[in-house]
C-alpha cells in the first residue's frame, strides 16, 4: 500500500454544498464559512458559480462573493457551464474557473441542453477566452465513474474525451463521481490507465459519499498516485435525483483519515471541526460530518468506573 | 490492489447492533429480523450474548432465541465475556462461542473488571470447556485499534497476546475496532504482520464506522488478504462513551461495495434492503445505511427534461 506524503483538498462547501440546500445564504453568511475555512489552514475554494440565478439561486451571489474575498492568498475557483458563466466570471475579475460538462449525453443534456460533443466544442471557444484574458482553466467531467440515466460510462469513452481535451490548456482535470457510483476498484483502475496515458495533465477526484464509498474511494485514488482531491465542509450537497442521500464527501472526515494516515494537508483538523460546527448553525440542520459528532480518533474519555 | 475472490459476512445486527438500541425487542421481532437476513442468504450471525441480563437487558432473551432458530443451517455465534457465560450458553444448547477481551487494560476492566492478563487467564478455562463440550471456540481482541481511553495500542502488544491464544483450541480470530479508531493504512500495516506472524490462524475484522472510515478500514483489510468481516444491518450498534455516533459498519453497504468490486458474498443485496427496511419498522427510526436511502449504484432514474 503505496500513499503520496502531500496531498491538495479543494474545499467545495461554497458551491457544490450549498447548491442543493433550501436556505438561500447571504455574502456576509458565506464570507464567515470562507473564513472559517481559511483560519483552520484551507488553501483551495471553488467559491460559486456563474449559472444562471434563477436555476440555482443559491448561488446567485457569487460575483458579490468574489469580490469581499478575492485578494486573500488562496485559489479562488468559480464553476461556469458555459462561454458565458466564463465572461460573467471574468466581468468580477475571478481569475481561475472550472469548466464542467458530463462525460454522459443524456447528463449533460439535463444540465446544459448539450451532447458532450457540443460541449467540447464549447471548451474550444472557453480555452480561447482563458488564454486572452488570462484566467486559469480547469476542467471536470462529470459522471466520470457512471450516469444516473445511463448507467456504466466506459472507460474507453472517458479516456476518448480526456484524450480531445489535450487540445486545450487545461491546468488542472478532475474526474468527477457526481451522483456516488464509483468503487474503489474502478477508481484505482480508471486512475491508473488516466495517469498512464496521460502522464503531464494534474488530475484531481470529486466523489459523493451517496453510497459510503467517498472515504474508501479517496484511498483508491491515492494508491493510484492521485495528489487532489474535491471535499466539503459537512459533507454537504447532495444529488438532485436521490432525495436524501448524502453529497460530497466531507472535509472534516477525509482529513482526519489522512491525518491518521500520516498523509500532510497542512488543515488544522480542530480549525475545520470549528467550521463545520459553525456550517450547522448557519444552516440550521445537523450536517454530514462523522468526525463533528464523534470526535478524533485520539479523543480520549473518562474512566466511567473507578478501579 | 489485490483482493480476495470471495468475503465472508458475519451478520452482528442480532448482538452488537442492538445491544444499544433503547427498545428491547421480542423474541418474535428477533426472529423475524433473522430470517429476513436468512432468506437473503446471510450464512453467519453473531445473534446474541449471554451476559448478566441487568447489565444489557437487550440480550436477555438470547437463550430463547437460540432454542427458536437452532437447526437452521447457518452459523450460529453467541458472545460470552467469561468462563459463566460459555456455561449458560451450553445450557441452551450453542455450539460455538465467541469469546470477547480487550486488549487495553482499562477498556476490559470496565468491561468485565478484569486485566487482559486476567482475561486471558480465564480464556484457558474456557477453551477447556469448550473442548470437553464440544463447542467451538472463537475469540475477540477488543480495542484492537486503539481504546478511547488509553488511547494507541501498541502493535507489539496485539502480537504478544495473539502470541498468548496459540495455546489454545482458537476457531476464529476477530481483531475489533471497537470504537471506530481504526485507519486504513493501522489496519493494513498490523494485518500484514499478523498474517506474516501466524498464518495458520482464521482471522476476521469487525469495524465500526464511528469515524467514517467503515470502508475503507475493509478495503486495507482485503488488500492485506483477510477474507472475513463483521458487519451489522443498517449499521446499527454505537457506542456508549461517543453519544450520536454510528455504529457498526453497515452490511447492506459492505456487500454493496464487495459486490460492486466484484467479490462474492453469495449475499442478495436487494434481500438485505428488504431486512433493512424491516429493521427500520422493528426499531421504530432510521437506520445508518447508506444503501437504504440510495439505492444500488446501477439505480436508474427517469429522464426529468426530454430532449
Amino acid at each position: 500500500m503505496d500513499f503520496p506524503k502531500e496531498v491538495r483538498i479543494n474545499e467545495m462547501v461554497l458551491r457544490d454544498g450549498l447548491q442543493l440546500e433550501k436556505k438561500i445564504l447571504t455574502v456576509e453568511e458565506k464570507k464567515l464559512l470562507f473564513s472559517s475555512l481559511k483560519d483552520a489552514g484551507v488553501k483551495s475554494f471553488e467559491f460559486g458559480s456563474f449559472v444562471h440565478p434563477k436555476l440555482v439561486p443559491q448561488m446567485a451571489t457569487s460575483g458579490e462573493l468574489f469580490e469581499e474575498i478575492a485578494g486573500e492568498a488562496v485559489n479562488l475557483v468559480a464553476l461556469v457551464p458555459n462561454l458565458k458563466g466564463a465572461e460573467r466570471a471574468k466581468e468580477f475579475g475571478v481569475e481561475q474557473i472550472n469548466f464542467v460538462f458530463s462525460a454522459s449525453d443524456t447528463h449533460n443534456m439535463q444540465n446544459v441542453h448539450k451532447t458532450t460533443e457540443q460541449s467540447i466544442a464549447e471548451l474550444k471557444e472557453i480555452n480561447d477566452f482563458c488564454n486572452q484574458n488570462h484566467i486559469v482553466l480547469n476542467t471536470t467531467i462529470a459522471t466520470t465513474f457512471g450516469c444516473p440515466f445511463e448507467g456504466e460510462i466506459p472507460e474507453e469513452r472517458i479516456l476518448a474525451i480526456i484524450n480531445q481535451l489535450l487540445d486545450f490548456t487545461i491546468h488542472q482535470l478532475s474526474l468527477a463521481d457526481t451522483t456516488g457510483m464509483a468503487n474503489p476498484k474502478q477508481v484505482y483502475e480508471l486512475l491508473t490507465e488516466v495517469k498512464a496515458a496521460f502522464p503531464e495533465q494534474n488530475l484531481n477526484l470529486h466523489f459523493h459519499n451517496t453510497r459510503g464509498m467517498g472515504l474508501a474511494n479517496i484511498l483508491a485514488g491515492l494508491q493510484a498516485g492521485v495528489t487532489s482531491f474535491d471535499a466539503a465542509l459537512g459533507g454537504l450537497g447532495g444529488c438532485p435525483f436521490a432525495p436524501g442521500a448524502t453529497g460530497n464527501v466531507c472535509t472534516e472526515d477525509v482529513v482526519h483519515m489522512l491525518q491518521c494516515m500520516g498523509i500532510r494537508t497542512d488543515i488544522r483538523l480542530d480549525g475545520l471541526l470549528e467550521a463545520s460546527a459553525l456550517l450547522e448553525t448557519i444552516i440550521g440542520h445537523p450536517n454530514n460530518s462523522y468526525l463533528l459528532k464523534a470526535g478524533p480518533y485520539d479523543r480520549k474519555y473518562a474512566v466511567p468506573i473507578s478501579q
